[in-house]
């Protein structure tokens, strides 16, 4: 195991300076903390265990694109949910929004060793999210939310299982009677909303559905989505539209009224989430549900896995459908 | 909540009878302690975890077609590692050899509350074990080693990550220089022998390679496996073959070796498992690891956490490539 005496060899500096950087010390300038820093993540050091003993025992949330402050935004469930678990467990848990400025300028195992931070739960990062490149080399324990990184074993992906809600949903339609049906998402830019797009397809095939390609649709923006993809579904004749996530669903339910559909006698629609907001849409919405409670607390028992080195990869919860009104058979076609 | 009274009722006999019967005590008939077993059942009837407290917390290991009773075997680990962490938090754990005749005779369910088990960890079961079909629908927490349930909350799945290992030997293989690559596997009976084998494919197409569907067979018998099937991809020019577990990519060794070829010099072999014995094979054996402890205490984390409703789906374990010595790059071509 590399010691702090090794840095300090290296660098040919004091023992002291270094415990110093490490510790996140004031009183050395930035730019020797930098060095030591990176030198010490270089040399692989992890700080010991059994030091850790006598001092507090810390793990961070990390968090970007999410809110979470108030109790019917999407993180706050999920911080909750860890924070049961892992407090009670004689961990302090800190919760810190990172930007892109953050990770640019320091690593993330740099960032995890001087802030004394044992594991990490990363949540909202986008496939570009500067991090995200660190996670594959990374030594500090990460569970990330909704993000895949293969081979490494100290980094664990936890987040339902889209493909087995994509089905529930898919089979849900077709059930009713839907033959046709469109999908409308997101941009492709993060890893979930590409297994979100993928499993629309391979739900498709498994019931014998048309999976033509054109029948998927995303776009950056809710308006775009809805104002030039959704009028070109309704033209292919759907009768039924999986939407990427409840925002969007809620968008082209409120778009679809206004051109004059009924939902759901002409029209069903699914979200994906369960926010909150789905019991009260009009009409309430039918959604694949994330429990986001439960995702806090199994990103908890992957972390600790992690730091007990057992080297969990995936962790996937089971999807559940909540059927409400925005889905029936169809009752009536919308005349064209 | 249905309680023995409900039971009682609707088959018009003493609440006391319906006790004995869950309880398996033995002084009522054997048609009768089936018929109370199944009502409850069918009426959803769970042991009330108050009136557990006061009793043994009892889990078991159902068992079949695995050997596990001494540490070279496979099972032995993965039992081991389930005890480690069960047995501590003041846990019983049984393990049972469970064979079709048992699984016939009485439903999963029932076997569960007759013998008063809070939950199961369930190893070695082909999709074609009775059981299986009971576990689409079981209430009892169940967590299955290489088996996969979807969208029952009481079922979870764990298992290394069998795609990335399959990922792994491929790229290390391509690597090495090799680009004709055979797959050689037991029969596609088992779940877990389907994934491996769609993974192989999957691992070909994102490595560039030819994935043309005859340069993967498989067979029952690992006679016929190395016998009839071995010498067609040695026909075709692979210079790298991977087993879908050790013992048939031992035997492969073994033929290959027979029929004149230098290992890895003219052929590499890649195993699958890392089974004690592949360190000790002439030459030892590349292979992918499950690390079975491992496997064992994330079965008990899955566990634990559905006993708790938290309804982990899939829980599946980093791989792990461990190269030896029966892989190389191709020094030497075989004089076929």
């Amino acid at each position: 195991m590399i010691r702090m005496q090794d840095i300090a060899d290296k660098l040919g500096i004091s023992k002291g300076t270094v415990s110093k950087a490490l510790n996140g010390t004031a009183n050395i300038s930035e730019e020797l903390q930098k060095k030591i820093l990176e030198t010490a993540v270089e040399m692989g050091y992890t700080k010991k265990l059994r030091r850790q003993k006598d001092e507090e025992q810390k793990l961070c949330i990390l968090i970007d694109n999410t809110e979470y402050k108030a109790p019917h935004q999407f993180g706050y469930d999920i911080i909750l949910g860890f924070r049961q678990l892992a407090e009670p467990a004689g961990y302090t848990v800190d919760v810190i929004q990172v930007n892109d400025k953050l990770q640019k300028s320091i690593t993330y195992d740099a960032f995890m060793i001087q802030n004394n931070y044992k594991g990490s739960f990363v949540i909202g990062f986008s496939l570009s999210t500067p991090w995200m490149k660190d996670f594959y080399s990374s030594r500090i324990p990460a569970v990330l939310y909704d993000n895949y990184i293969p081979a490494n074993p100290s980094v664990a992906y936890v987040g339902i299982d889209n493909t087995e809600g994509m089905a529930l949903a898919v089979s849900h339609l077709k059930e009713l009677g839907h033959k046709n049906i469109g999908y409308l998402s997101a941009a492709l830019g993060s890893y979930i909303m590409q297994v979100r797009h993928k499993s629309f397809f391979q739900a498709l095939r498994q019931t014998g559905l048309n999976a033509d390609y054109t029948r998927a649709r995303n776009a950056y923006l809710i308006t775009e989505c809805v104002e030039r993809h959704l009028p070109k579904l309704l033209d292919m004749g759907v009768t039924a539209i999986i939407c990427s996530h409840d925002q969007l669903a809620h968008a082209a339910i409120c778009q679809c009224q206004q051109l004059g559909y009924h939902i759901p006698e002409e029209l069903s629609i699914i979200g994906f989430d369960d926010l909150p907001f789905c019991a009260y849409t009009s009409p309430p919405m039918t959604t694949v549900r994330q429990n986001r409670i439960q995702i806090g607390k199994s990103a908890y028992c992957a972390l600790e896995s992690l730091l007990n080195h057992v080297s969990i990869g995936t962790l996937l919860l089971h999807a559940q459908l909540i059927v409400r009104e925005s889905t029936s058979t169809v009752k009536t076609k919308h005349p064209t």
